[in-house]
């Protein structure tokens, strides 16, 4: 079993503080690039791996899937996920992501938000969504961008010239990172860009859309606090299809 | 037409110093990566664009290459690239790649190594170079990694901690940035990994593969100077395929 840091009490605390986890969607300022990303939902059988509090489960069933299974290994989240989802449509399954038991072809799009750089070996997890998912069916997922993972110390800093600047180093090694966020000892697995999209052309995906995302001038203007975002993506949004 | 830094006296002197430009494609690190990502050259059409000193068009040729094009805005390194080959299967042509006057699939593979991130519009690039390709052709390239083109002081720094690390700032504004490169007043064009990858998909290309290149252990035990390059890709490379 992987780190589960959301049920640790301090963690679950400060992450239920979140705009995300208040708001859900329409908190999460990458939603709308993401769902740009996304296939029209009618009729889909859909995985939603890290499903969390359920909001992108939610929206889902309500756009018109067929049926919704959220995964997560969070007992807290997934309860308030089922206190919040009087919804036939939609199932939770407390579990790892990286060991899904579960049929093949039995999902038209996998999706995963923030999820995926947690897990240790990304290329067998494309194997099990290849596994999953029906001919054509889509893989749509954001992770911490390659770029806000990598460094060893990851935090703003001023040059000597006064210039805010990301410290980038280590990009290159991949492998897990632990950092203060929320509470000290989190792990995160770094990979880089090319391991993202390697690993799911490997697996026979076709790659069909990828954003780095920032905030947008609007969103700069409503958060200034977002501003130094435009130095280095917090997000990296993959869209992938067999 | 744009810059052409390459017939500057100094920087022709200067450039003309470097492995790669001594030794051809032995002297450029990557290119062991880049020649995995291309197709087998037999009875191909080639297209390079910022051809240079013409080592890939004599290796194409030298691999069964049916006829290599090369396009590059230096005369100086036309003429030398001239001087060296005497093959009827490789032709030169000095000209802005950004405006190829050349016929509509006229070519089974374009390639270009490190010349893509001084043109403005990589859009209409790829649209042009869709232009060009048979069904089912491969444009292979590199180019300068957007982390590295990124920053405003692009340059190898000590964090508090005495870390090494690369300053990263302004990845998401892209457009040009001016830098000492040789010479000073170089231009480059920065955009982000989305935008190329993007650019292609958008063109209805397949992505066939994408690489960060850093030096492999080895490599770094014969140029002990090429350590820090794990801290930051300094090239992308891309293969895709109509």
């Amino acid at each position: 079993m992987p780190q589960n840091i959301y049920d640790n009490p301090e963690f679950f605390a400060g992450y239920s503080q979140f705009l995300r986890s208040r708001e859900g969607l329409a908190g999460a300022p990458e939603w709308p690039t993401l769902r740009s990303m996304l296939p029209p939902m009618t009729g889909l059988r859909v995985l939603d791996l890290g499903c969390g509090f359920g909001a992108f489960a939610r929206w889902a069933s309500e756009m018109g899937a067929a049926h919704v299974l959220g995964v997560d290994l969070s007992e807290k989240m997934l309860a308030q996920a089922r206190s919040q989802t009087p919804d036939p449509n939609i199932a939770y399954r407390l579990g790892d992501i990286e060991r899904l038991d579960l049929p093949d072809a039995a999902f038209d799009l996998v999706y995963s938000s923030l999820a995926l750089h947690y897990i240790k070996n990304f290329g067998r997890m494309c194997a099990t969504i290849r596994r999953l998912l029906t001919p054509g069916g889509h893989f749509v997922f954001s992770v911490e961008h390659p770029i806000y993972t990598a460094p060893r110390n990851p935090g703003w800093q001023t040059d000597p010239t006064d210039a805010t600047i990301w410290p980038l180093n280590d990009y290159l090694r991949e492998g897990p990172r632990v950092t203060e966020w929320i509470t000290p000892g989190v792990v995160k697995q770094h990979r880089t860009i090319a391991t993202y999209v390697d690993s799911l052309l490997d697996q026979g995906f076709r790659l069909t859309r990828l954003e780095e995302w920032g905030p947008s001038p609007e969103q700069i203007a409503e958060h200034p606090d977002w501003a130094n975002e435009v130095h280095r993506p917090p997000f990296l949004l993959i869209g992938a299809r067999l």
